[in-house]
């Protein structure tokens, strides 16, 4: 199970700020905090600084990749923000994402070429989000096929099905355990990958809801997910699940996360 | 989604002295706040009491229904305090429980027959826990044909698939949920129930696998399950896993159970 932190956005209040000031200390207690965690990706996304993203982010890249050897997640749809990024990381960082969108599809393509890191696929197009296990599978197939032939290979691959708020579509959480199922039995050695929360957006306690969605989830086949590992709840229901569907036997890493304080 | 409530037991350490002190207040103090945190059926044990158990039962359930109307679940393998309860309670107890061990298995199945009450009935037999599927299955096949030929509704029947800790078998969780689902698709009209907690013996924070546990079981097929209500973690959580596998549209209860300060 991979464990991308997402606590590094300045969509967050502190996060911002500290971006703008170019914060580095506080940036980087933020990555060690979730490396500690369990991160074995840290996120990036300054999404919200609009016109100084690309500098934004590669200044945090540097800044991440001085405090802690986790490689990144570049999280932008934005090509230029990704380029500058992707020049200055070391190592192989995940590309934060690319869809079936053309226009972002034909930017971003070039850009995977040339760098060569993993990249998240989202099962969506420009016709906007998919209804029916049906939809999501032919949108996932399509993108597999095309950053297949592109050169990228199946195990770079984060497959992301999107979630829709179980609020508004009482469907919306049989339909995505269907379909991570699908992905997974279709393709063996991809990543298959969520952010969680849009699950239980619109709804009071969301943290019940992600929690029990990333379980049966990961009994579905979801083997990396978009989260904050600083939640000890969230990120013990983890532990547990892999040792109950048998991904960890003896339960070795849940003891280890146990004897290092990480479960409360 | 039937809760049995499980707090009234003897070897929990408050409830023993109030039992042998007759203190109905403490006993009765117990069933509300359960009834109130949602609990279908209260559960009724003071197996330690040995041979006071038959009177110490008896006065449990006169004592709790003196105070809530909720059904009772006769929680002992002794036919003596079995006959005993079944004598006082009103309405339709859960008999709690029956299995294919023959001696437990003759001398309780006329007490069904006599007070026609529901009944608990674990996939065990004189030779021990079952390890496989298999195994579990064919003793859940006798027992139902069992207890079917002897008159008793497929309703009314509670088949526990006996939990082992899966801290000692790797596969005691996944072998746990296949059996559930095998259940589901033969019977869907009986009820299946676990006694959740033995999953995570001799593992540390036994709550997190507990809580894992009891969202894939809901999946696989449970309806039913003994626990304590008043944790509302693990309420929650029974509540958004059954949000999300579709079995409360639009999440009708368990937008109830937060607007009555049941989700924390």
């Amino acid at each position: 199970m991979l464990i991308i932190g997402e606590r590094i956005n300045t969509s967050r209040k502190q996060i911002e700020p500290a971006v703008v000031k170019r914060d580095a200390a506080f940036i980087q207690e933020e990555a060690r905090k979730q490396k500690e965690a369990g991160a074995d990706f840290i996120d990036v996304n300054c999404g919200t600084l609009v016109e100084e993203e690309p500098a934004g982010l590669a200044w945090l890249v540097q800044t991440v990749q001085a405090e802690v050897d986790t490689p990144l997640s570049l999280d932008s749809p934005n090509p230029a923000a990704l380029q500058k990024a992707l020049a200055v990381h070391k190592g192989k960082p995940i590309v934060n994402s690319i869809s079936m969108e053309k226009q972002r599809y034909s930017q971003l393509l070039p850009l995977l070429q040339e760098y060569k890191p993993a990249v998240v696929a989202l099962s969506m197009g420009d016709e906007g989000l998919p209804n029916t296990v049906e939809e999501r599978y032919e949108l996932g197939s399509r993108l597999v096929d095309g950053l297949v032939s592109a050169g990228i290979s199946l195990s770079d691959i984060y497959l992301d099905p999107l979630v829709r708020p179980v609020g508004t579509d009482p469907q919306a959480g049989v339909t995505l355990l269907k379909t991570i199922k699908r992905f997974r039995e279709t393709w063996p050695e991809i990543h298959i990958i969520c952010g969680l929360s849009n699950i239980s957006y619109g709804m009071p306690v969301r943290r019940l809801i992600n929690q029990s969605f990333l379980v049966l989830a990961i009994q579905a086949g979801l083997d990396a997910a978009i989260l904050d590992p600083l939640d000890q709840q969230l990120m013990g229901l983890l532990y547990a699940t892999r040792f109950l569907v048998g991904e960890d036997e003896y339960g070795v890493d849940y003891l280890q996360a146990f004897r290092s304080g990480r479960l409360e």
